[in-house]
């Protein structure tokens, strides 16, 4: 049964979105897409996409694009976004309102702000999908990745991905390490030296997936890890134990795949680069035993950290992994327009998200589309704990804490568990950070005597 | 029977070209491709849209795209014109010959010089449509707004509409008018204070539509009109009087629709709003008895004069008023590609221009085409009166007076009605504003000897 | 036989790349497509290209865009590369990898530096059609200039056609040149003083056709060389011989067509233009006799080098011309996606380019592809002679002399035409310029003794 489209479109937001049964739909539908694609025009004849991109990015456009052709769509393109309404004051939702309003069928939003693509699908009348927000999410880009170890490899679960290079800014390689510990695979961090898996993303994979970093040994990797400290990452399944050679640690045994990165300059200190040279993948390197039939994987467009020696080895898939971008947006884009249909479940709709009642936005990420996109929208967040009180940014997904809980029609401040907070009615909620912000804002202490009242 | 196509093809420049007639058939057919807007893929294939866009405007440039990929059709797309052939010098005048001439088979201009449209449909083989020439016209959002009302309505004769904000700089909001009352409607008018309807519309209404204004009693409108002098304008016909409730003006009774708009900032000169604060469209405003059925309308792009409560509201079309863009787009490429038939008596053609044959370009207005396109066009007016001689630019339509009619050959100038005036060939002709611009370009009175002559 | 495509794709780089039979051939499809541009939608289905323009030419983009949806395919428009991927330090090779990979089944591609289109028809896995690339070729509009004539006048061979206005900085102008007379057609120069045809032209039309020039005695041609030294360049062939009425030269009788070109004033140094008034061609030049029968052309944009009373006269074909720029473009691109076949033999293959092995790039071209393309594609080159060693760039065609090759393996230079040359290893070869540029890379004279040896 297809998606119930439009009364409640499915977006593509985030890789988190698209369930483990799901992606196997799409990878069936993507490899008979790829088959040849010439013959695919009657899929979605008479549909329009919208390309909506607020900074460039040709390839990705392109990618759907040239999918939208290939199923007989047609494609409005708006390539510079900023150069236009963003001029004239329009909010995101509204062009998001109008666009996916009467104009197009199905809206691929690229956006420098991240949670722009959740809060356009809150808005939008047709599926949004994500072509990037920001360093948060870039799905497609992440599904285009796993269709390859899945057409290369013909399975995703235990395979042994080595992910090579900066790990610490590149978001992408933090989605794609989410999607493979869902799938049961293992990973293996061959980081450049300085730029590791940040904390928090062990953190997450550790507790959603039950991964659990290990040393390695790495010498069977030969010269692409010389220069770094391995680590491996495995989902607990017993089965993998097995993997393991001995307490120490685990051998690097066989490769599946490696996963190169550019060096995310644009996110670097001015500093963080200059000493160390950037983790550069050569002939040499690709002669260790353990990268036998290991395929080089590379999201592009690459600058100088895979040499051109390494193009002509067959092992080299990183130009065939971006023309199977092609295909798999065409099971993407042909799904969300309800032309072709999975056959899975649906997976669990997530909690709805809560709107910031009232004070001000508590999101401190400076990127964050609730940041900018202040007329038609406000802030909205998902609680993950209530004492102590976490919440998650509902746009851009940061993580904050609040020491106190306000009342905006007392001015009386608790702390998160006390019994009062129960009693506030929910649009006069104010999320406070700590006592100086709820002093700053005006509120007193719960055993304080209210000034107005004596007055 | 379809248009005469392409030896001499319809333009759609001004809104003033389309027949009330032509309209209702427009309207009609807009119905249609409306209902299920995939079905008419078989209506324009093989044929070509170019979309020439001299300054941004993405809302209307994919409007038109959707609406020519609706109807089976191609569409060419020159986004940012301006970084593109006018570097290298190229003539208005020759792009729309070159594009008309073989690319496409209809031509989508926007353009930032008032009368450009005009000027391109002068040289093009192909039809022109106007979508948006400076401040001047722009004939598909007239027409797409008149269509709502016709769609939310069923009808737009007789009709109240109360037009809301910046009356002062919106043009796009002086053809609405002139059409309502063309078709008879009736236009309260409640205007930002500071930025009513100019003088010279209220004059052309009162000339060509017999529109009479009355100050209103606004009582009715509450909070709407609370900080607004209203004026009522009314065709003057018979059965309308009986609206008017007593001698002192005209009581605003049941209103049908309330067209909001954005202050037109970048017209403003930079004191001009700093005092007052713009009007809102807030919740409570619609709380007025007499808007109990009144849909509220907005071109679009707002910022912040209408509220977010009010997306809610039923009676808010703003966003389907967008989405019937489409439609109506629809009706008016394939009407104008021959591909649909409107079945209604052509309308009168209307007066060629004339050129101004000798002498400095008499359009006093900067923003006028014919200021830079000098290379291939040169001025051209309307005689609109004789005596005294008046004239307009037959481009950007701004009148122009005439205080004496010179003789390039004899170098003599004469009072327009003078005999002599008849017997000056019109090569010859060059129209003076008055003694001092004579005498500067060299010309004498017609009573004074000739001084050539005498040497 | 259509192309064998995709194993081995053809592409259009250079207009010598192409049989005059081919031409013909072209020639004849164009002249099918022309008929009814709107019937031949079923010709390539399913079939997409991609402009990729690295420089802005709306003109030349719309016409291929236009051709490829006449023809039924599908777009991708990149009219702005410069924005996007080059921002993130891409390859021209990588780009075309991956859009010729799975995007595009055949990519347009227009860029600033000269020889672009040949690298990246190395790289590319389908064909790659020249937009023009720097100064260097626009096959596809002397392909639409060469189409003109075959229109107009049914034959290329034994036409005199004159090349008026900047024949030193016109490229185009060059290549059409070269193609008149491949296809023995005699040209008449008549140039703006200061731009004749440059002396290397007259050399390869000389060289290669047999093409002699002689001073023409152009009184016939009036007001058109009132200022200029007409030149008249013939192909040797006996039978044109008695066009000459006498000894001393050649006089001008009936001319075919006019080829006006616009001052290439991006290219002059500033001074070049300033003295003289650049030529225009006036109604009462075209009075002349001899240009009786005579068709105008431009290739456009033109600025004042054509008056606006030629465009009515019904020999000005310019906008005609540009109009032909689809169908020729139609077949051009059903060409090379194998969907039409030209039933001619194919050319010789040109011999292939031998890479630079090591040292400096020897082109001197500051604008050559080969000075910015360095990530993935070296400096290549076709040898010309050996004594003089004289070779040409392989993309940008420039001449290059060296006076010595060193052998990177033993530090040793020799004269191009020693016995040691021949023991050179070719990844040892180096180019060099003169003995200056041997010592400053560190080469010795192949007397001196090996001072490493030594040591």
């Amino acid at each position: 049964m297809s998606q119930d489209h439009p009364a409640s479109p499915r977006h593509l937001v985030s890789i988190d979105d698209v369930s483990i049964e799901e992606m196997h739909a799409l990878f069936a539908h993507a490899d008979r897409f790829a088959g040849n694609p010439r013959t695919f025009a009657d899929t979605c004849p008479g549909f329009i996409s919208a390309s909506l991109f607020y900074e460039p990015s040709t390839r990705t456009r392109l990618s759907f694009e040239s999918a939208m052709l290939r199923l007989g769509g047609g494609v409005l393109t708006a390539a510079e976004m900023t150069s236009s309404s963003v001029v004239k004051g329009e909010s995101l939702a509204d062009t998001i309102r109008v666009v996916g309003g009467g104009y197009a069928d199905v809206i691929v939003l690229r956006h420098p702000s991240e949670g722009a693509a959740r809060l356009a699908s809150h808005f939008s009348p047709v599926p949004v999908i994500n072509a990037g927000d920001g360093s948060l999410e870039h799905p497609t880009q992440t599904l285009c990745d796993l269709y390859n170890l899945h057409v290369e490899r013909g399975r995703i679960e235990g395979l042994d991905v080595v992910l090579a290079g900066d790990l610490k800014y590149s978001r992408t390689v933090h989605s794609f390490a989410f999607a493979l510990a869902r799938f049961g695979a293992n990973i293996v961090c061959v980081p450049q030296p300085g730029f590791e898996l940040p904390e928090y993303v062990v953190k997450r994979l550790h507790e959603e997936f039950g991964v659990e970093p290990i040393r390695a040994d790495a010498r069977r990797l030969g010269n692409l890890a010389s220069n770094s400290d391995a680590v491996y990452l495995t989902p607990q399944k017993p089965h993998q134990l097995s993997l393991f050679t001995d307490a120490r640690g685990w051998e690097v045994q066989q490769v599946d795949a490696v996963y190169m990165t550019r060096p995310q300059t644009e996110r670097h200190s001015s500093k963080e680069m200059s000493e160390t040279q950037y983790l550069r993948l050569e002939k040499r390197a690709m002669a260790a035993e353990s990268l036998r039939d290991a395929v080089v994987m590379h999201p592009l467009p690459r600058r100088d950290e895979i040499s051109d020696e390494v193009d002509a080895d067959p092992r080299s898939i990183y130009f065939k992994q971006a023309a199977r971008g092609v295909p798999i947006r065409m099971a993407i884009l042909s799904w969300l327009l309800g032309r072709i249909d999975l056959d899975v479940p649906l997976p669990k709709a997530a909690e709805p998200s809560l709107a910031v009642p009232s004070g001000p936005n508590p999101c401190p990420n400076p990127s964050c589309i609730s940041r900018t996109e202040t007329r038609h929208a406000g802030p909205r967040f998902h609680v993950i704990s209530e004492t102590p009180l976490r919440a998650a940014c509902a746009y851009c997904t940061r993580e904050i804490s609040f020491g106190l809980v306000g009342c905006s029609s007392t001015g009386v401040y608790h702390a998160p568990g006390a019994a009062a907070v129960g009693q506030i009615h929910f649009h006069h909620l104010v999320l406070l950070e700590d006592e100086a912000a709820a002093v700053r804002l005006g509120f007193r202490p719960s055993a304080a005597p209210d000034p107005s009242a004596r007055a």
